[in-house]
């Protein structure tokens, strides 16, 4: 499956992953080593057209060391998540080799990582998901692994948590397991992209702003200090759980729109709730979800064109059907024009819902002073093998 | 105890009653007629030097029709709550006059209400606390009622919950009660301001801006669909009261300030939890948690000099002792010292602390930006008697 080159003895494969952003979310850990979460959690992988981290791994007799660059800019890799994937990687192609004495020994090769995002680092999207899954991907590319997804989503679990979500496209659920040592804590496919085809999504990029808190450090604060945290995990994730696997099963946008929200705000409530408390949203945040709140306002049967999700920084992503698109990615077209974004081939096609909505003056403005650019785009398939080599 | 002028025969009786700021929060009703809560809260009722309703109450067999007047503005009455308050205090002293012939009939006169605050209405404080225990026990003084502070909280209770807290001086607790008819929902004294005079706080008054929900409104919104809410009520809630009354009998102001801090922001989690997402705090009030938190940070034992609370607003009510006034009010007042409130005798008296604290520029300037006054207060007494008559 790998590329080989004779020349230099250089074997190499490359992927492309894409990014996912969670509508039931994931915070807090049972165990911090082996990124066993607390509760399950679900996200859409979105279009790889769009956002996507293309990763060449490759490994030969002659490097000296592994090694990791993103964005030409050389990464530690010494940290005990990346040493826990090369690892695990590394020990299933040994286990290859040793069934098959034919077979190179690219175990034993020192490994060479090159990594690009197609998106601005600075945009404080969820980066480390797409990362993982893209080195776990290649990796396994190059050794010639037959491991499934869901195999390599518990390899990838270990870099990211939320990786192993990157490993699929569609709507992906990240279970969340009972074994100590992480075995069913894994990512399957909910339902492939192809199954409801129609979902967009429009990220309000907030202008850069110190972090609050990573999100490492801020979901153990979360586990250690909020009273209401516990009730979270055990009792209302797992419900809601049940029910968007439901929503997306019956391509109920309603559904699907409501538990989103939900699930965003309950998350946000266990962040405010921590000791001491942890803001991600700001009053940026807060006036996308008055944009919002105002564009389902307009639907005629009471129901909701759209729906809100924020990670663990200031940035809106909002979800809506196709059929929709004018009527959420229009308004916020005719609010936002003049920001980055609008320029791609799904920009360019949005018509600018005309005039502001009633009542959301305020929030309009809000959304002009804080929103740096927009990123349209769709739910969209797994990572992608390229023949396109970064090194 | 009212006076009587012959030459009009009115009969009046005035009083002062203070505001009260919670530490543990009231937010959410098991019966809204009633204004029964769904768990039980704590106060600390703050100095009428500082924050307080003037109320007199008179009655005539000349008046023909009740009225109200707050600030010189006539109210409306006619509502259900204003109009339970009436009809109570009227009922006892129709008791009195029944056993005591002798007495005049004024439950059978109209009455007159005038009340004016000593502090701005759009500072946006919590006014309905201590307007409707000034209305009561304005009354229950004309009426010459024998009926206890903890008596009169049940009727001013019914007026707006919090303003029960409100007809006792010192650290007061609203217990929950069971009783369908709310006779054991009542306020009762934990400990009188003598006890632990030493609290003072500081209000950081928020510019002006349209508030999110109103509390009624709101709180009924959280009860019926944050998913959190129900544990907040029932398990964390009754702990944290236990937890209060005893830091208060110790006077143990570390545990009163994390108690406070954490019950503040799990109270506004679960407003966030709610559907449609209700926001109190904005970025001032988050600048103002940040700045506590440096303040904190600054203690050599690692313990608190402050703590903030959060109503259903903005405004950040920051409470400390007073031998720590110059480390706490002080860095505001070197922060915020353009600002007004610092004229006042007590704001006089506090010391400049120079020099911003590490790490807090990003929230001085958005303290600066957003905050418009402040208010020096300290805990006080109850509702005082007056021969002071506004009319």
């Amino acid at each position: 499956m790998a590329s080989s080159s004779s020349a230099d003895d250089i074997t190499r494969a490359s992927t492309f992953a894409p990014v996912n952003i969670a509508v039931i979310k994931y915070w807090g850990k049972r165990d911090t080593k082996l990124n066993l979460p607390t509760n399950a959690s679900l996200s859409v992988t979105l279009s790889q057209d769009d956002l996507r981290t293309h990763t060449t791994a490759s490994c030969s007799p002659s490097f000296t060391s592994d090694c990791l660059t993103l964005n030409s800019q050389p990464q530690d890799i010494s940290g005990a998540r990346t040493q826990a994937c090369l690892r695990e990687l590394r020990s299933l192609r040994a286990d290859l080799e040793s069934s098959d004495p034919s077979l190179p020994k690219l175990s034993t090769q020192h490994l060479k990582i090159v990594s690009e995002n197609n998106f601005p680092t600075a945009a404080g999207l969820a980066s480390s998901a797409a990362g993982f899954a893209a080195l776990v991907r290649a990796i396994a590319n190059l050794y010639a692994l037959s491991s499934s997804p869901t195999d390599l989503s518990r390899i990838a679990r270990q870099g990211s948590g939320s990786a192993c979500r990157s490993l699929m496209g569609g709507y992906v659920a990240w279970q969340k397991g009972e074994q100590a040592d992480g075995s069913d804590s894994f990512a399957y496919e909910v339902s492939p992209a192809s199954h409801w085809p129609d979902m967009r999504a429009i990220i309000l990029v907030a202008s850069a702003e110190k972090k609050d808190v990573s999100s490492t450090a801020g979901m153990q604060q979360t586990v250690a200090t909020s009273a209401l945290f516990a009730h979270r995990a055990e009792e209302v994730v797992p419900k809601r759980m049940k029910a968007m696997e439901k929503a997306i099963h019956d391509r109920d946008f309603e559904a699907f729109a409501v538990l989103s929200m939900k699930d965003s705000n309950n998350f946000h409530a266990t962040c405010l709730d921590t000791q001491p408390p942890i803001f991600y949203m700001n009053d940026t945040s807060r006036a996308a979800v008055r944009m919002v709140e105002a564009i389902n306002a307009l639907h005629p049967e009471g129901k909701t064109y759209a729906a809100y999700t924020f990670d663990a920084g200031p940035n809106a992503v909002v979800y809506y059907l196709a059929q929709d698109e004018d009527m959420v990615a229009g308004v916020f077209k005719g609010l936002l024009g003049e920001k980055t974004g609008w320029d791609s081939p799904r920009g360019k096609k949005i018509q600018v819902k005309e005039g502001a909505l009633a009542g959301t003056e305020v929030a309009g403005e809000k959304l002009k002073e804080g929103i740096s650019r927009v990123i349209l785009t769709s739910v969209g398939d797994g990572p992608r093998k390229t023949e396109e080599h970064l090194c």
